[in-house]
């Protein structure tokens, strides 16, 4: 056995490329990666800097913020958890880690949507486990069927559900999830919700796994909804039966997350005036968007639900992303991700918008990329 | 293959029981874990301020950090490292994990001291790797030594040094340390070294193991020295060759350290005054300490060369170090370890005390326990 190989994500280099222009003197307009540019709520913010400035703090675990977590879940979703299930930390990606190592061992089987997010693949690829990916195409709107899942012989071990999705922000339908959800339990299959966009929906909101399979392990964040992705904070839910082994890794492989981003963290539960503002900003960008993808030549979409990403199909324009928005970036100063990040066999022939910005950065992004996409379409 | 079962961490509960009794109106005294009562340097916490008053963040890797990390090491150690080599890490915890997980696979075998921090063992263990624990006594002062390591059949695959170590405190002499990275070197084991209590010295300073093997990974926070445990940043270092694979890792797993705990850690190594102060009020507790522990008829222990432990031999006093370190704490309201956390074999009958508190809380500490230890030897 070795360590293995690990593709790289190219919207880090292509990011890294467009601060380069930046420090040169371009304009760049940065809608590679999935972060909201607003800050974290403005409460939370001053509830940091009153603990700054009066508390030397210490390692700690909120217990009022897993509570505050598990009334969340009770409000929102009607579902009952104890906050003892709830592990806070830093950020979905440890929390995913600790999921997989909680529940699988090396050389199990993970199945996942392929488009999917790029870390779902390579973390399970350094924990030696299997990915086993589903090809999911515009017909399923890129997201999984319960059918796909029956179909995978032998069973995988465990199961990657993501709705809303990355990279293309579409929402599983309910009566898929509970089919899905069946299938598993039939199958005795693990289910992984990550749940990390939740709260970012444009049409019906998303379900948690959890309403359906009380023993899912659902990962989630403050990084999008909450806006606070640098302070680093996240949660896993656990089943009751799992409560040890995951609460002596968390202690072992992590400690705890950050102090100060917990007492914030619990603060942006009362933002929501706040934070749904930036629901509404996003919509609208994303109208602006999939109004403008016509006039770009881009009809091959899925409209996304919820997130805030366009997963749109430039395979008449190219067969290789990842030049194709160098080029982009290049030309006109507009920042995006490639889609082999996100699918390694078809996602040449993709790429990926982030409107987590401002909507008069969509409006300048959309004019500059128009003539650009129209140029590109003439040759 | 199962998820292995793994200790709990038993100075987590008595903190627990402390809080509780605290609570309950009890004056406690917290000397059950390794972490400074001051808070982070002021200078931090005013950059801190600052940047929470005008920049959004976003994720983030400081590359100002990383200069000066590398710096750091010129500086401290004379040895050259690239920034591109240094990892910025959400605490000391999950750059071990990155260390093992970027340079070590499966069933691998990693030596190690033993007492040695309980969080090495259970981290082998979640990541299905094998500790191979080298008891280690008074006699080499709790410490390493090469003929143990050349002793090992087959040789282990990696060595996890921590110098100064916790519990102990003690440092490895110089000619040991060589010898034992020699060893190293002939039998093929990579070297990762715990250097988190750099820094802290009341003797010689600690030597890097980078001093000695290039090739060696560096494991390292904030949270001692630097007085900021509950900011939750570390850093790992790795040899040239083990850039492409670590950073893969870091991204996938972890993304990015809290980018407010990146900004005040840059600005914490500018604030060597604040901190040195600190390191005179330990070298006091230590004093007190030392002096103290034979009126507690406690008289067989390694003084600390380093970090902000003592550990001591109460096997006159019990053969269950848990239940002592219990009653010590309902009786007196002193918190500390016990040595089954660090010493699954012979920790029942040894205690941990962590004197990174203020002196006058050392000294009330010190008057009760005192009365208590002399009625608990006259029995």
């Amino acid at each position: 056995m070795s360590v293995p190989e690990i593709a790289p994500f190219h919207a880090i280099e292509l990011s890294a490329l467009a601060h380069r222009l930046a420090a040169e003197g371009q304009d760049i307009i940065h809608m590679e990666f999935g972060q909201p540019s607003t800050g974290a709520p403005t409460k939370a913010i001053e509830r940091a800097q009153h603990v700054l400035a009066t508390d030397p703090m210490g390692y700690w675990e909120s217990q009022a913020l897993r509570e505050r977590i598990a009334r969340h879940y009770h409000d929102t979703y009607g579902v009952s958890i104890r906050p003892q299930q709830v592990i806070l930390t830093c950020g979905a990606s440890p929390a995913l880690v600790l999921a997989l190592l909680s529940s699988l061992t090396p050389g199990m089987r993970v199945a996942l949507a392929r488009p999917g997010y790029v870390a779902y693949r390579n973390t399970l690829k350094s924990l030696h486990m299997v990915p086993v990916e589903i090809p999911c195409g515009e017909k399923e709107r890129f997201q999984l069927t319960a059918r796909a899942i029956e179909a995978l012989v032998p069973a995988p071990d465990a199961l990657i559900i993501a709705s809303p999705a990355n990279p293309t922000g579409t929402i599983l339908p309910e009566q898929e999830f509970r089919a899905i959800v069946r299938v598993c339990r039939e199958r005795n299959i693990r289910i992984i919700s990550d749940e990390i966009y939740h709260g970012l929906s444009y049409g019906e909101p998303a379900h948690s796994a959890l309403e359906y399979e009380p023993e899912a392990l659902i990962v989630n964040s403050f990084s999008k909804y909450f806006s606070m992705a640098p302070w680093r904070l996240g949660w896993l839910i656990i089943p009751e039966d799992m409560i040890d082994k995951a609460r002596a890794r968390m202690g072992n492989l992590f400690l705890t997350p950050s102090s100060l981003s917990q007492h914030a963290g619990l603060v942006a539960f009362d933002c929501s005036e706040e934070l749904e503002g930036h629901l509404v900003t996003y919509r609208k960008n994303r109208d602006l968007l999939l109004q403008a993808l016509p006039q770009m030549g881009l009809n091959n979409i899925a409209p996304p639900d919820g997130a805030f990403y366009v997963y749109a199909d430039i395979g008449h324009l190219t067969d290789n992303s990842l030049i194709f928005c160098e080029e982009l970036l290049r030309d006109t100063g507009v920042a995006t991700a490639p889609g082999i990040d996100f699918d390694p066999v078809n996602g040449h022939k993709f790429m990926r918008f982030s409107f987590a910005v401002s909507t008069d950065r969509i409006e300048e992004a959309i004019a500059r990329m128009i003539p650009w996409f129209s140029a590109k379409t003439d040759k």
